[in-house]
C-alpha cells in the first residue's frame, strides 16, 4: 500500500486488508466514566468505586457504550473518509474486558470488504473490523462495521 | 404475563416476547449533538447546521452513537435486571433515519431468546431486539443486544 495515505479517501482508495492504527492513544478518567453513565448508562458498577467492588465487574468499569463512543473518535480521526464517515450498521460488538479509570486505549481497524451500493448509487458500503486494545494490549472490544464511502467517480 | 412486572429482575422471569416500552420519551437538543460530536464523533455534520445542510444527512443529525447512547438508557430503566445490565454483545444495529435535533425518542425492547450461559454458571444470556421510534414513529435505529441475567437460584 505504501506509506502515503491520501488524506481524504473515497471508495476507489479503501481494499480489503489495509489497517488504519489509532493516530493517538484514549485515557479514560474515572471522571468520564461516571459522568457518561450519568446520562447514558446510571448503573452502580458506572457511577461509583464501592458499588463497582461489589458487582459483576469488581470495580468501577466504564459503561460499554462509552468505549463505543471512544473508539468512534479513534476511528474518525484515523481513517478519513471524504466528507466524512457514515455509519450504514455494526455487524458485531463485543465486550471482552472491563475498561477502567486510567486505562489507555488504542484501535486498528482493517478493510474487510467493499462494494458498491445498491440503494445509494454514488456511495460504496466498507466493512471494517475495529479490535480495541488497552494499554497491556489486551483487547478489551472488537466490531465489525459498515460504513458508507463516496465514490470519487459516479458512474453515468 | 400480567401487569405486574417484579421490580428486579431474573433470568428466570424473563421468557422470549415479552416485551418492554420504554417508561419516558427522550428528546434531544441541539446542544447535546454537538456536545456528544465534539467529544466522540467530531465530524462536521454532527456539529454544526450549515455543514450539516450540505453533507449527506442535508442537515444536523445526532451520531449514531450517541442515538445508541440514548437507547441505552431508555433501555436500563424499562428493563431492570437484579444486579444490572451488563451487556455480553451487539448482533446487529442499524441506524434507518437521522435523528434531528427536537426529535424525541421512544424505545420498544423484546426478549427473543434466553439461554443458560456455558462460562458463568451464574449467568443467562439473554438476547433482545430494541426498535427506536422518533416522534413521528419512524423507526430511527433497531438492534439486537445480548445481555447477561443472573440466575434467581444457582444450580449446585
Amino acid at each position: 500500500m505504501g506509506d502515503s495515505v491520501p488524506n481524504e479517501l473515497y471508495f476507489e482508495d479503501l481494499h480489503p486488508g489495509m489497517s488504519f492504527p489509532s493516530l493517538s492513544n484514549y485515557k479514560v478518567t474515572a471522571e468520564e466514566i461516571k459522568e457518561f453513565a450519568e446520562r447514558y448508562d446510571p448503573q452502580p458498577f458506572h457511577l461509583d468505586e464501592a458499588a463497582g467492588e461489589s458487582s459483576f465487574f469488581k470495580g468501577l468499569a466504564a459503561s460499554g457504550w462509552l468505549t463505543a463512543a471512544i473508539v468512534m473518535r479513534l476511528r474518525v480521526q484515523s481513517i478519513r473518509i471524504a466528507g466524512g464517515m457514515i455509519g450504514a450498521g455494526v455487524e458485531e460488538m463485543r465486550w471482552l474486558q472491563p475498561v477502567r479509570p486510567g486505562d489507555t486505549l488504542r484501535t486498528e481497524a482493517e478493510i474487510l470488504n467493499v462494494r458498491h451500493s445498491q440503494s445509494k448509487p454514488q456511495y460504496g458500503v466498507v466493512r471494517s473490523r475495529t479490535v480495541v486494545f488497552n494499554q497491556r494490549n489486551e483487547v478489551v472490544m472488537r466490531s465489525i462495521v459498515n460504513f458508507l464511502a463516496p465514490l470519487r467517480k459516479v458512474a453515468k
